[in-house]
């Protein structure tokens, strides 16, 4: 098993080989599945306490594999999270942010005209450098317009959406949401895939299923290794759950899409061990931001213990359920406390597959196999960013708020509140307040709700701010920016570009 | 299996009729144990998804057991939801409540004269017509005075406090607080028992674990079944740990203690293991009442995703870890959803030795037997006290609060928090809010929270109102309080009746 970890390009050079001598083909590289769910919260399974316990798959997944408590998305919204997953760069690098506004979100609807710029070296191109079939089902979000497709960033299939399921809309000023197959767009959302808003019934994840089940036995037929990027989104609203999972939830709608979200990665570890290619599978479950508190309850998930949700830098935006899966080479039933990012499913995949990450520019995801597969646990910062703004920064148990802002004012006064019922004082504010002369400083072993901020004269804080400053200052020196992607545009600079 | 839920007395019955043949002993009743910890919340352990995941013992005792994610404490206060414990009767009918003040909190320190009264039929007492031999080890904290120590009231053995740990006191007018061994007493906390307020360190949970392993030797070698009620106190501020512990958790101090208790709880399900008498010994773990907020994060455990903590009847202060244990009987990790309340461990443990409980007196606990041997749910209220006031009650999905109140605004203004961080508008409330005509309704299954309460105006909120008041209006009218056992008195007053 060590030897994975510590062998780069090793299952390459071992089939080459192979090829050159003539002889029985080398075992493939492992195929690799990233689940990745949308706005679905730490809290919302049963391994993480989730009081219901409708999620017997996962927690299942959890007993055989490894689970990090400590797992992070790399923004606190769905867009940026994407591209980070699939670069192993911070949004900031990539360009998925806004300077709109100082340390506002930004995420791609219709308005929006930027999207994954050509430069990105994406997960699915450098997979092909090791023989890999990739395919993405579900959501894309990294873009809408042609150019920026998911065929055309180094995937060999899509089924699935550019965006989200937002409207529907009037089909004329904003027309419905386009799904594709490859690059034809097959139909749209609320047409040819409808969602009933009224009663939430829709048979996308049983569509998403399919394409996965189908796409995993038709690489296993051809005995080529695949990457499989499940990103469905029935737990985003509004939410959906096919007729058979409706009403079958203690926790309402929201649990129904759950329960059928862990009712399909039940059936695909299945199909894996019953075409027995489990133990050549590597499979990583996670979400892309913390639960949408602002749909709670009826629409929303839970964050567990932490504070607020989707669209924040505090752990409840921010900490995702993160479950590695890898029969006969993640040992069962560990946890794993090491600090972990969705950027290192980037650099993982790479290193399962015997690559190394590009060198021509900064990667921020770490290779997490010596932890996986070693116990090893490597020191390293957690950046919180909203937009081109630094917003916070975790290092061990420590994280510094160099600002804190849920929504705004303007937002809150309508309705809009990111924290329902999390009202910390000098933290949940809804004016942005700066700290970075001297950080709110909280101990997230102690107080992982974020509701004690440690004194600014104690010497504990004064530790901890000693081994965070070099930290923060050596990233904020050494970052480049990339071109700002997700800057709204008004709807006739968005129709003049995209015509 | 199912025998043991259905045919009451039926060990009795088998035992006697062994006797009168003259035949090889029977098999005797089960051993029953129950572990009771003191503050600590339901997000304390890892299996109800703790993130620092410390409590290996207890999470492998929830997988060889079953879990109960919406099990109940009689009172968000120590002293009251031991007195339910072991009566089976919620705190308003034993007398453990105040008429001090309309809603208020009352536990036992020096000041109280109260205890439980002769009236009352204890758990230990009644075990004794089945032959079993019992101890409590560790807090009683039902009556400090002579004639309310557990030895009157059916124990045989005790080691430990009737108190808890306050102080220290200045041995004058207020000396510490004793520990006996039985009716003796052996020395005082702080003095004999030392805890060091500056470190934390304490060796008292390694004597507690002492007292129950030779108990359960002692008893296993005389062939006799046993009732060890196991009262350790460690999570209670002041938290401590000893000095093996200290200094070992990511959580800090209460998180030292935690682990502490959990490899304790590892030790003693062990032993029993080594014994043969695992299979004949049924343990349940619980807690007195949720985690103690305004002790946190140093000295204060972990609510999970509930709102508030201790002296409150909001979910984190009255929802409790519990895990029941019994190999070869209870079906491994399996959770049940029943509604569980301490007093359930009343009335089971009386059905597990073949007992029915008392007829002559309202019993509020149900047998849990057969929704842990049969998974048969039992439709049933939870109701929440404070005082002597009914605040709340949870019937299904559906908590109707009739009044809200965190602690006063005097208390609050001299920061007193028992809800730090959650502030949810109308429901967390620093004077006492009258909701009987409209109680505020929340579902607990999509909302565990209580963030979001159900609109007045919805079919939702009138029928679950309607399926509510009807088994509230019962209760009411069947209701006969006890005599008000823990009204405060002046020193004066005390000195007086204790002399």
């Amino acid at each position: 098993m060590a030897a994975v970890a510590v062998a780069t390009r090793w299952w390459l050079l071992l089939m080459l080989s192979a090829a050159e001598l003539g002889v029985a083909p080398a075992p493939q590289p492992p195929n690799i599945l990233l689940l990745l769910m949308d706005d679905m919260g730490w809290g919302d399974l049963g391994v993480y306490g989730e009081p219901s316990r409708e999620t017997p798959n996962l927690d299942q997944m959890a007993t055989e594999g490894m689970l990090f408590p400590n797992f992070y998305t790399a923004n606190p919204l769905c867009s940026p999270s994407r591209a980070a997953l699939l670069t192993g760069r911070l949004p900031i690098r990539s360009g998925f942010y806004t300077t709109n506004g100082h340390a506002r979100n930004a995420y791609t609807p219709q308005e929006i005209v930027g999207g994954i710029p050509d430069s990105e070296l994406l997960l699915p191109a450098l997979l092909k450098g090791a023989g890999y079939a990739s395919k993405i089902v579900g959501k894309w979000h990294l873009g809408h317009r042609p150019q920026f497709h998911p065929l055309k960033h180094g995937f060999d299939e899509w089924f699935g959406s550019p965006n989200c399921h937002f409207g529907p809309y009037d089909n004329k000023a904003r027309p419905n949401i386009p799904v594709y197959r490859d690059q034809e767009m097959v139909g749209r959302f609320y047409e040819e895939f409808p969602i009933n808003l009224k009663t939430g019934e829709a048979n996308l994840t049983q569509i998403y299923l399919q394409e996965a089940l189908e796409f995993i036995q038709r690489q296993q037929a051809a005995h080529r290794p695949f990457f499989l990027y499940w990103a469905v989104d029935a737990t985003h609203a509004p939410v959906y759950a096919s007729k058979p999972f409706l009403g079958t939830s203690q926790r309402g709608r929201y649990g129904d899409a759950i329960r059928e979200l862990d009712d399909s990665v039940g059936r695909i570890l299945r199909l894996l061990q019953d075409l027995g290619i489990a133990e050549n599978t590597f499979v990583f479950f996670t979400s892309d931001n913390g639960a949408a508190l602002i749909s709670a309850p009826r629409q929303g998930g839970s964050n567990g213990p932490f504070l607020c949700g989707k669209q924040t830098t505090f752990e409840g935006g921010m900490r995702e359920p993160a479950i590695a899966w890898w029969p006969g080479h993640i040992p069962a039933g560990q946890v794993s406390h090491q600090l972990g990012s969705i950027m290192d499913l980037f650099t993982t995949s790479l290193s399962l597959a015997g690559l190394e990450p590009p060198r021509d520019r900064a990667i921020d995801g770490l290779d997490l196999l010596p932890a996986m597969l070693q116990g090893r646990l490597t020191d390293r910062p957690i950046f919180y960013y909203r937009g081109n703004t630094l917003m916070a920064v975790t290092l061990g148990q420590y994280k510094a708020h160099f600002w804190t802002w849920t929504n705004s004012w303007e937002e809150f006064k309508q309705g809009i509140d990111f924290c329902p019922g999390q009202n910390v004082s000098g933290v949940t504010t809804h004016s942005q307040e700066e700290h970075t002369k001297l950080p709110l400083i909280f101990h997230l072993g102690r107080d992982p709700g974020e509701r004690f901020p440690l004194s600014i004269a104690s010497i504990e804080y004064l530790d901890a701010l000693r081994r965070i400053t070099p930290v923060v200052q050596q990233h904020q020196e050494a970052l480049v920016p990339g071109q700002p992607q997700l800057n709204v545009c008004n709807r006739a600079v968005m129709h003049t570009v995209s015509r």
